[in-house]
């Protein structure tokens, strides 16, 4: 976040509130008092203010040197998954999904310019990939992003890739809009996405959109493997069936369930 | 949150802000700004603050009248589970039992005196039951609540139970401090708790703990039943078993992972 000019009405000690909080992730579970000023960019003295204001409302636990967050956070964030349907109807799907083809699987939307994990099933051998639910990519970089990105208009894929940063993130990086937007409607006529190591280095990911009862993507659903275990042929032929059926799966549980909350949520396509 | 006391480090407006953002929930995924203000307490022009400046830092987005979190609130709560490897490891085995048993199972913690859902699966044919990851409620009133209550040492259990509020829920809620003691012993004894409609009228619910790799019970796993369709007999005789061979799979599975991320989350024990 950068701390660009903002408007009158800006709550800057929320916004440096909100930042404390954030020092805390998955490699970061405990922080000291002085790490949580180094990240966050601010005195000791105000990171402190933060932490105790945090400790008072039972957010933060501290044992005097380090501090961790409660299970109290999950008031903040989950709330947005509470009143989402979606991951909820697609969980047990995707667990199916990874019990046959053993290889992680995810549910994502489309927040901004970026797509959002919003259910993960991981497999066991899994080591490296620090993803959980609430993570962030582009969505341009990823499958599950451009089975979103594709459904949408096309003067709106335009404004988009208009405005995307296409520096490459590996040697496979697509870096040109023109090649981009040609790979958007190929996905789209196609039904899925194939990305082969774009995001990152030995990273292949396959996935489908998920369309609500009036045929609007709401979210996609992704496998991922390892490049060097699995070919672009294999992930075709053996997996993308069975991603294929989960997410008709999914559908169809959606559509008896309704569609109301789920399509309630801001996919980013109307600003 | 009462609007005690705070010392000088409190950052009043942080506080507020937190409030704004947990106005949103799953009855409420969509608020207006009036709403927003009654629900907080505060006037419009202090709610509308909070809110834009939420609206800046893309935690929520606006129509121009309603406002809704957007799925990066997620890096605020998630960030408490994903340090936290026990739900990961849980979810196959509750999606099992579930699968199993028809009926909802879920993962809980304790945080202070309340239990807080980290995993959870609900059956299909769940309707009333607003539950949701980061839910809480007193555990003395719940049996997943007495299942971690128990395990702590009699001193502690007795310091606890001298400040509960044992005010009734329903008729069958145990008011008296005594029995209710008696009754965590029976439970450590028994390695189960069965509560019978103490938290709402109509819902049973059985649960059993989950020890890490020390003997350290770190949560609890329950099932949760509708007391019109369930008796107590066929609670014991039908769904324990299942319930205790899952979490003897979940803590298999926890001892070869490793319990040093588990095990670091803080069970309220030590303050």
């Amino acid at each position: 976040m950068t701390a660009d000019v903002r408007g009158p009405h800006f709550v800057r000690s929320f916004e440096r509130g909100l930042a404390v909080l954030r020092a805390f992730d998955a490699d970061h579970p405990a922080r000291t008092l002085s790490e949580v000023a180094r990240v966050c960019g601010m005195t000791r003295a105000a990171a402190r203010r933060f932490l105790l204001t945090l400790a008072d409302l039972g957010y933060v636990h501290t044992d005097g040197r380090l501090f961790r967050l409660t299970p109290r956070v999950l008031e903040l964030g989950y709330s947005y998954l509470a009143g989402f349907t979606l991951p909820e109807i697609a969980g047990p799907h995707l667990e199916q999904l990874v019990d046959r083809v053993r290889e992680s699987s995810s549910l994502c939307v489309l927040d901004g310019d970026d797509i959002v994990y919003v259910a993960r099933v991981p497999t066991r051998r899994i080591m490296s990939e620090a993803i959980t639910v609430g993570t962030r990519f582009p969505a341009h970089l990823t499958s599950v992003g451009r089975v979103v990105l594709a459904s949408l208009p096309d003067e709106e894929i335009d404004a988009r890739l208009s405005r995307t940063d296409l520096r490459p993130h590996t040697s496979h990086t697509v870096v040109s809009a023109r090649a981009l937007r040609t790979e958007l409607l190929r996905v789209r006529r196609q039904g899925y996405a194939l990305v082969d190591q774009e995001l990152e280095e030995g990273l292949r990911s396959v996935a489908a959109p998920v369309r609500d009862r009036d045929g609007t993507v709401v979210a996609g659903v992704n496998l991922a493997v390892h490049a060097g275990r699995t070919s672009l042929d294999s992930v075709r032929r053996d997996l993308l069936p069975h991603l294929l059926a989960t997410v008709a799966r999914i559908e169809a549980d959606l559509n008896v369930t309704g569609p109301a909350r789920a399509a309630s949520h801001d996919t980013g396509t109307h600003r």
